[in-house]
């Protein structure tokens, strides 16, 4: 990793925590100045250790940082891409954390102006079942798929430098377009907690939900574990994806129908077909992972 | 448990085995007899003493014995209650692990004619990742949900028959009709797995699929755990149920086009008042399975 005087993290929770964390151990001459709009994370964060030192704005922590990590929810990067743009210095680089990229690059040109060939639009496909700054692990990202998805502005040594820090914390880097990386997640994540948070909210309006909770077991738990996952956020997701997530719905809904007719006139050589094809390309997709896993 | 001197299974895999296991350690004084159309399992169910004698067919295994417990694939339990039906001594009871229950009921009527009264319907929620009498185990169903479905028809003295043998082999056992069955669980297990099946499928089918995967992370894996489950299985679970199933299927679409019309048209704070209350549902749920299970 290039030497990195000094990383600013808006937003100090898990993700902002853990990359603050991470790139301090991969470079203890790093100082991190965070800023949170919730002064108890802002505390915790400088009590654990996770930051040197706690600003009253992201403007001014952003003022004189190196690279400037935003890790907010997505609805509000806009906002936070105003506030540092009018204190980055001239070689200073912006990234973020955001589960969408197509809108948050869209926000990102209103709010970046001159300087959005410095912005390098990221995503960490990373998480826990806990969150918040005392979840924080500089492990987070070890082994974790990081999406970095520049604009045709975007400088070729800020991408250098958003890749090495990422991947110095463990993660490894995949490039795409901001529109090729959102249709992807709507396909593999946003649909599938969609349809997870429907099929709970299904159940739950029915006059027997109790009954059929009470018979539901480890294959419903695990198929719905997602519907577990925060609301706001995924509204905003889903909101701010609308256009690939609504398409990825249709296409959907059109499988489903698929299978809805073979089911319905009895056809069960090709009903056997499609579950054979979806469990064999399934089991294909699991050893292909374990693959790539034992190869770091 | 009453003395049970000769139980017959006919289907030694994963939960004939483990049924076979449970009632022998509950009661070390009764004899196991089995059956499988394949030879090997018979042998090997021989030689793990998971039963005493090879039958030759389900009718010898029947004959002579106290309780018959039929654990084979949905679609063949006709044939076998048929071929028991020939040898079932007077006070004989027939029981079996079904997946679904109407149709095997309709089955029955016409398989078992005057025995009918002494067939229980059943169907354990239990399994493993693994399958066959290799991985049977005694413990199988402790704490699990065991359905019985007696009919009208069926013998108050071989329902409690069936159902102390399910709770000696550690079962908490529910009863309900073969109607209310078949709903709950296209509800809670027959539609997930159609919809995990169906969102695998779309993705394999895509020109872009070995990019999707890629991305697809421990979300994508625990939503679609299910469609790795077998092809065979489920074609036939959901021909048999197919009416309960294409209902749920039908209300499950409606509830999807719901969230649909909502993402459309950026309706916010609806999409997350179901998110919410589905989290809740769902999360309520999951309390009430910790608090059951640390009641037994």
């Amino acid at each position: 990793m290039r030497r990195l005087k000094t990383l600013a993290v808006v937003g100090v929770g898990l993700i902002g925590g853990s990359f603050a964390q991470a790139l301090k151990r991969a470079d203890a001459g790093t100082t991190v100045v965070g800023f949170d709009r919730d002064p108890r994370a802002l505390e915790r964060a400088i009590a654990l250790g996770v930051i040197d030192t706690a600003a009253e704005s992201a403007t001014e922590a952003a003022r004189g940082a190196d690279l400037v990590f935003i890790a907010v929810p997505v609805r509000q990067i806009g906002a936070i891409l105003r506030d540092v743009a009018s204190s980055l210095g001239p070689d200073a680089i912006v990234t973020d954390a955001g589960s969408t990229k197509a809108e948050v690059v869209r926000i990102a040109r209103d709010a970046l102006k001159d300087r959005l060939p410095r912005f390098v639009p990221g995503h960490p496909i990373a998480g826990r079942e806990s969150s918040g700054v005392d979840a924080a692990t500089p492990e987070l990202f070890r082994g974790a798929r990081i999406v970095l998805t520049p604009m045709p502005e975007t400088a070729p040594d800020a991408l250098d430098v958003a890749r090495d820090c990422w991947e110095a914390a463990g993660g490894r880097v995949a490039i795409t377009r901001p529109e090729e990386h959102d249709q992807i997640f709507a396909a593999v994540s946003h649909l599938p907690h969609l349809l997870a948070f429907a099929l709970v909210s299904e159940i739950a309006s029915r006059g027997n939900s109790q009954d059929l909770f009470g018979f539901a077991a480890g294959g419903f738990r695990d198929f719905t574990r997602i519907a577990g996952s925060s609301p706001e956020m995924w509204r905003d997701i889903a909101l701010q994806n609308r256009e690939a997530l609504l398409f990825e719905l249709d296409s959907y809904a059109g499988r489903l129908a698929v299978f809805r007719e073979l089911i319905e006139r009895g056809d069960g050589p090709a009903l056997e077909r499609l579950m054979r094809e979806a469990k064999g390309a399934r089991a294909a997709w699991i050893a292909g992972t374990r693959r790539s896993a034992s190869n770091e």
